[in-house]
């Protein structure tokens, strides 16, 4: 998605891919099939490259270093990436700006996760690796310290947070250029099934004006404070006494912004390319009163394709976004975005279209 | 710009591209260098593909032929595309439909030239070679028998027809699939300097509905007639007394058609590939009230990038589409799209970026 928001500006891409089937690589014409943990293999590939970007946060910090000393700008930079790729460094950091976060620590074993609980409102406690967790992946959210075994079999640390009482969660995505220029998308909400992001909706509806705008700053001065280059999703928790938290950073197009690929005058993929290289930012607000997301798993339909004479007939005004995934069941094998004004419609038209392409619904 | 519409369906092409610096070729991952006019290179090409489908109109009629032979599916078949190779062939079928066309016969010398003239308004006529013209290339206007020798020079027919007394040019594009379905862009205007399309208004202001309605139903008739497979393009005269007569046609993705990409619900190119592919058409309809299109020529800047900070820090709304081409004199390079509710600043704001790009302007 990327390489599409590159190609109209002219910007060529080279793609560093695990194999020949990633999707990036099904559609970039220059791709280097190696591991990204592999430093030798970085530093090949890096050559001649005028910037490094991601579309996600496991290159080994370290690595990332060595390729800045060695010339190239790396965007965003490692010590800016290390607070998307390790939480503890996130949370000591956020602690330190200032930024509202659930209550946490660092926690040694499940005893220890039984004191974290004791100190401030008991069980259940969500605990998180530290490293390596994605869409669920890594976060247990446990009712005893019995409980709580699994997480500390991994070696690496297990963070503690407080099971925070929210009402739902939001997303603020921006993006920030090494010039220091810094665009908001506006803020949407982000409703999750089984810890996987299900549905988006831009912007998050009867979210009060000046909840949006300091969730909005907030977003903007944790790219400023931690020196972001390109996108930054801060996930938000909206809790019942109407604080704001901060649950998750990405640095990277996230999937809370994929509704501005249609949706906004400008995508979060086109205003990821252009910060990268130092172009001005583009304008990120909405083209439509409502815009919704709704990601596409994989599901009954091995090939998803055959779905498309219904959708697409049912609704001319779908947008279908497929990464050429093979279809394993739940994992994020696409995405639909549909905008109008009206929000039940809107809503409707792309979780039928989502459900109709898994395959849940066959009419 | 074929290609960045496939790639959110999933749709994956494999590329036959004269050299490896032509600009799809920089972007597609699955590109064969070869020639077009070579049957075994289209052959060898074609294995495996699902459907052709062309970004230029030249491949020779026969060896399509050949490939349908093959078991092929070529979309638009040569029955169709012929109409778009051959003036003399479309100026034929066109009349056989009872499309209105200027006035017109293929001549056989100056003398000829001169009793076309003499049979209708006199100089000065428009003369054009039946195949390989584009752009201007391959037509003249002549004021007299003697200024007529060079476009038979060619040897191959020359077609004269009126210099029709125009207000204005305009484009009709319409999309249409195996199917049958066939969805309509609204009419566009369409201003040419020097024989080059310059500008596209979206849609064609002060057009009388009746008028852009009649333009339409032209345009969709000639798709059915002649099993149009795709995108249509059909330029069009507005005479000074009103009527509406056909200039030439395009069957694929047309200049007159860009600014569909940022003002339109569906691209025509996201439209052409589903027409190919035989899926449901999308919604032609417009998205702003305004959409303006200019064109990018090769200018003073050999590296057009430089120009970017410039038009992208004074018009975030701005739509940027290079093709990666070596920029020479002339040579259309790229396009720029704006849209918006007041003309003037659409208008203004297209051109003024599509002048600075180019070099024509500093500030």
């Amino acid at each position: 998605m990327t390489h599409e928001a590159g190609i109209p500006l002219g910007i060529r891409f080279k793609l560093l891919s695990d194999t020949p089937q990633d999707s990036a690589a099904q559609v970039v014409s220059d791709v280097v099939v190696g591991d990204y943990r592999d430093l030798d293999t970085l530093r090949d590939f890096a050559r001649g490259c005028d910037v490094i970007t991601f579309d996600h946060e496991h290159v080994p910090t370290e690595h990332l270093r060595t390729l800045e000393a060695d010339g190239i700008p790396v965007r965003p930079g490692p010590d800016a990436l290390v607070h998307a790729q390790d939480k503890g460094v996130m949370r000591a950091r956020l602690d330190a700006i200032g930024v509202p976060c659930p209550r946490h620590r660092i926690v040694s074993d499940p005893e220890d996760v039984a004191a974290f609980a004791a100190e401030g409102e008991g069980f259940p406690v969500v605990l998180k690796t530290v490293r390596g967790g994605y869409d669920g992946k890594g976060v247990w959210v446990v009712r005893s310290a019995a409980e709580a075994e699994d997480p500390f079999r991994a070696g690496v640390p297990v963070l503690a947070e407080e099971k925070v009482d929210f009402v739902r969660e939001l997303a603020a995505n921006v993006v920030r250029s090494p010039h220091g220029q810094a665009v908001a998308y506006p803020v949407v909400e982000s409703r999750q099934v089984n810890g996987v992001c299900d549905t988006v909706i831009a912007p998050a509806p009867d979210l009060p004006a000046e909840r949006a705008l300091h969730a909005e700053q907030l977003a903007l001065n944790i790219a400023k404070e931690l020196d972001v280059i390109g996108h930054l999703a801060v996930e938000l928790f909206e809790t019942r006494d109407g604080r704001i938290l901060v649950n998750e950073l990405a640095m990277r197009p996230h999937n809370s912004g994929h509704w501005s690929q249609d949706g906004a005058i400008t995508s979060q993929f086109a205003n990821h390319v252009r910060a990268v290289l130092d172009l001005p930012l583009g304008d990120p607000r909405p083209r439509a009163k409502w815009t919704v997301m709704v990601n596409v798993l994989g599901g009954d339909y091995p090939d998803m394709y055959s779905a498309y004479l219904h959708c697409m007939a049912r609704d001319p005004q779908l947008k279908i976004h497929m990464y050429g995934k093979d279809v394993k069941v739940g994992r994020k094998v696409g995405h639909v975005n549909t905008y109008g004004d009206d929000l039940a419609d809107v809503l409707d038209r792309a979780r039928h279209a989502a459900a109709y392409l898994r395959g849940t619904i066959t009419e």
